[in-house]
């Protein structure tokens, strides 16, 4: 069902960065269900996490580790999120390191714990220790694929990017990421964990500084159903195996873009695998004030079940993104200076109906795969643009049937 | 569909309001699309409105009105919002007004206009003229229940409660009320209207002071989708022809608690009549340090698209309404004090599963067509109730169609 999706062709291995899969039958046999990566001596790691006051236990772990100790693993397992389980889930997440650890010749703090899946049930320890002894005899740099198939959940394609950038003295820099996540998504970090490598050399302060824009624009524009996770987190590696980078040259900026290009490609990978999407969806809301109010107003209207489900229906039934916006609590907004488009087809101009305006354009546009919702507020120059996806009856199938 | 709900048997006539209903073939032919109430001359009259900024054409006609003069009549039609109409749809609204006031002898300012149904369409105004004209001719004080089938749209079931309460003296005060309402159901006035009557002699300034704590006990209390229409309305009418009441005496008491029974059963019923729902589920919050944040947190959990299908599905698939717990907005919420319950089977005490919890007790729980979810945050004394439905495959069919 994803829309207009098909699984990364070629992941780019990273000097410096080995990974490895397993099957520990957390939730299913015979399918991976863990990921280990395996980071170069001298590694700079950054990381954001899920928001959500109920953090799982191994962002928790996470979190810690990172802030205390060289990173030289991560160690992720899908089938089971390890959230909701109090002070015997900390206690598990904290084991798994061990166990990894004692396996790579590492210390616990070095490793950091990623849990995906169903919330509230414990870790099946015995199965996890069988398979983290196993994993660390597998580690490869070209196993890029296999990891983003080894945390997918609801997700239906494995989801990846890279890119590779030449620098002005002829050296290349490679970047390469795979993300997970299809259901329980929307921005501050939503039910999705990503993780993107690069051998380039940067500073551990540089690296953290450069994540948080590039999210903001990418995870964080995004929105399948408005729920976020307890357990989302994306994590950004840098080995130091290539070429040296410097903020403020050339060379960074050339680099910045190709990472904004891989977090905005993984982030739309999973709008366009949102549980039962048909549809991908581009907001776009202009004339703002702000950019916190044009976000404001693009989520109201991206998380509105009769928007989505409109979507769904290819049912230009304009009158409910209107409704949306009129309830983005936005203060003092005039009716009378609003326009709307659905992609070309202009709808309403200073909030009222275009004369010329057809039913049929603006049907055949939502008929689209892929079209964009316009709005100009008519307040001021300020915008913002986020992606979201349909309310369909397959939303409803697989949420009412995951656990079944 | 509707989960427990039955249309009213019976409901009580109000001395001093009679009711009359027509069909103007706005949306469909051969069904009541306009219902109007006359109220005797010295009503007293209190009403609250969508806060949506995008007030459609009648709300912002009503609030006019309103505020400048006796009102007389109320104007209901179903099957067009005359919303997103623009100044035209201005003109539309006083124009019926103005009909209906020229057939009752009134001015037009004493007529209150109400639209309910597809937004951004313009009223239909040579039917709606010939409707007006005749529908004058059939006022009737036991109309209330055709009054509450003339103004539904998505609804399933007409909706209105009666209550008689004896006073100290001996002598008895009626109040009836009428709803609708089934989808863009959110607080602050979600896409429903209610008009409640009664026969108490009220000043106009204390029927409007006791109209707001009531709507927000109920009206303000519930949720099918969280979307916010832009035409509720929420009208009460004292048609002054029975007992005159007074703030502070016990019969005023026994009014008010008389009359928060009707608002909430008629809330109740908009949900109980959702679109789609298979469940009316109660959200209890509990322990929060105000209302405010414990409304919060309902809500959240309310709007919650994965706790609605896991309703649906029966599924106590309790982490999803922990992880809502967790992004609900509330600062330093701490997860080891917080318990949940579903009904009387405790899941979570102090953030940690219990001992003995059994998820078949759960699901025996959730499959019950009303329990109730109880989150204790163990921070505060305030509380909150609200009541919500879940999400399921009717939901989608029912928004996707709703045009076609």
């Amino acid at each position: 069902m994803a829309v207009n999706l098909k699984a990364p062709v070629r992941l780019a291995p990273i000097a410096g960065i080995e990974l490895s899969v397993a099957q520990a039958g957390i939730k299913k046999a015979g399918r991976d269900d863990i990921a280990v990566l395996k980071l170069a001596e001298g590694s700079a790691v950054a990381a954001v996490f899920t928001r959500n006051a109920f953090a799982a236990a191994p962002v928790q772990i996470a979190r810690e580790n990172l802030a205390q100790s060289p990173i030289r693993a991560l160690l992720i397992n899908s089938g089971n999120a390890n959230a909701g389980t109090g002070e015997p889930g900390l206690e598990d997440a904290k084991t798994c390191c061990s166990w990894l650890a004692q396996a790579m010749g590492l210390a616990p703090g070095n490793v950091l714990p990623f849990s995906t899946g169903v919330i509230g049930a414990r870790l099946p320890l015995a199965k996890m220790q069988a398979a983290i002894s196993g994993v660390v005899a597998g580690f490869r740099e070209d196993a890029w694929h296999a990891a983003a198939s080894a945390i997918m959940t609801t997700d239906t394609v494995a989801k990846g990017a890279s890119r590779t950038i030449e620098l002005a003295g002829g050296q290349t820099v490679t970047i390469t990421g795979v993300s997970k996540g299809s259901g329980m998504i929307r921005p501050d970090m939503a039910t999705m964990l990503a993780f993107v490598g690069t051998d380039a050399q940067i500073a551990q302060a540089d690296l953290q500084s450069l994540l948080a824009p590039a999210v903001d624009a990418s995870f964080n524009s995004i929105t399948v159903d408005g729920d976020t996770s307890t357990n989302d987190a994306c994590v950004l590696c840098a080995s130091g195996q290539g070429p040296a980078l410097q903020p403020g040259t050339d060379d960074w900026q050339a680099f910045v873009d190709a990472l904004q290009d891989i977090f905005i490609s993984l982030a739309q990978a999973i709008v366009r695998d949102g549980e039962g999407a048909t549809k991908f969806i581009t907001v776009d809301v202009d004339g703002a004030r702000s950019v916190a109010e044009a976000r404001q107003v693009a989520f109201t209207v991206a998380h509105s079940p009769l928007v989505k489900t409109a979507c769904f229906a290819s049912d230009p039934n304009w009158g409910r993104i209107l409704a949306a916006v009129g309830r983005a609590g936005v203060a003092d907004m005039e009716i009378n200076k609003v326009g709307l488009k659905l992609d070309h087809v202009a709808i309403l101009a200073h909030g009222e109906p275009m004369a010329d305006y057809s039913e049929a354009d603006a049907a055949a546009v939502m008929a689209q795969a892929e079209f964009s919702i316009n709005i100009d507020l008519g307040r001021g120059s300020a915008r913002a643009r986020i992606w979201t996806s349909d309310l369909s009856y397959d939303y409803v199938k697989i949420n009412a049937e995951y656990r079944s």
